[in-house]
């Protein structure tokens, strides 16, 4: 019988990769979508159509009100994402994208499942070196948390097994992302990666997401299969 | 200007008297509720009861629906709180009560509210003494939390200031903590502990947060206020 695992899955394409080299490292996998944000819409369509399509044990949507606390631009409607019409420039330091505490809440979602489960394996598509302004995308943070999750939990304690959060995409490039997921046949066009898309689920071209979506699909070469809002 | 803190505030007598012990020690106090189980609506009663007798600068409510996920006779209405009604002995190792990784997505939530409000002191009413089967109220789990705390935020890593986790009730007795309680005037017929209260809100006298409540007001000689089942 295979380890069961679970994924954190957004729809978007770092996470869809993540899923496809889990399944290849031969678990059986828990996807586990967290909607806490404006886009609920386009991103719950994009996790079910990712995990419907790399083929997932069960599929959890998880509805996380983060309005409720605010402080970014992804969790707060008087806040705009910030667009760079010109040099195609990605925002540097910490951007307002940022959302305090965002991973550290999707990985104690995903621990909590986990632990129900009697999973051991977490895997996150995080990535320091796109999101280098992001601190809970570093591999300090994931050591410290995998540290608290054998503290925090009732299977860690009792030995039953020890929690190993797995970033397989931490050191890659967007380019290198996009390889491997190709590789790992994952149909791009079902990703959705765009912080601000239109009503009918078109990426805006502008954001920091798309912008490092892009750059890496041409990096390798290819098209991206998405659909953009018209200029 | 007095340094802000997160309060988690459950509405029970542990949180309400940390509460009180923030105060006293000088803090703005922003009360978080998070609400989980079933029992939404006394619990959310109470806590908004408490927080509003003690005066807190906010009081927000954060609804988490941990049925998603299961695993604790908390949140899965198919498993039963256990109460026993012999020799009122409490349950011993980990309880089903136990809920996955709970106190984990509670300091989460807590943490994300801090970093928007420029706080860096959260306040959680665990106690290691009670609840010595709950791996997420020791000391060693708050540490590995407080470290991963430091690491996962804007404003930890910017050296804004460092992420506290302070727990002032972690090595008292249930007597001790109502004597603390009592001497900041906490109005404990505000609170609410029981796991299995009835439609009007009554404790059932009978589950371990009964039992251990009980107790305690028994062991300093007080009668506790709160209106129990009928026998």
């Amino acid at each position: 019988m295979s380890d069961k695992c679970v994924v954190l899955l957004s729809g978007g394409l770092d996470s869809a990769t993540t899923l496809a080299m889990a399944r290849r490292d031969g678990y059986d996998c828990y996807a586990l979508t967290c909607l806490y944000g404006q886009r609920h819409c386009i991103e719950t369509e994009a996790a079910k159509r990712v995990a419907k399509s790399l083929g997932v044990t069960d599929h959890r949507l998880f509805h996380l009100d983060l309005s409720t606390i605010g402080g970014s631009a992804l969790t707060d409607p008087k806040m705009n994402v910030p667009k760079d019409r010109s040099d195609h420039a990605i925002t540097s330091g910490i951007p307002v994208t940022y959302v305090p505490a965002r991973n550290t809440l999707f990985l104690s979602l995903a621990l909590a499942w986990a632990e129900v489960l009697g999973a051991f394996d977490i895997f996150i598509g995080v990535n320091s070196l796109d999101y280098s302004g992001y601190p809970d995308c570093r591999p300090e943070f994931i050591e410290a948390f995998t540290n608290m999750a054998n503290l925090a939990t009732a299977a860690g304690v009792q030995g039953k097994g020890k929690y190993a959060i797995r970033t397989p995409i931490i050191g890659l490039t967007k380019a290198q992302i996009i390889e491997q997921g190709r590789h790992l046949q994952v149909d791009f066009s079902l990703t959705h990666s765009c912080y601000d898309p239109d009503e009918q689920g078109r990426s805006c071209g502008h954001c920091d997401s798309c912008i490092l979506r892009q750059r890496g699909f041409a990096e390798v070469g290819l098209v991206d299969p998405v659909a953009y809002q018209p200029l």
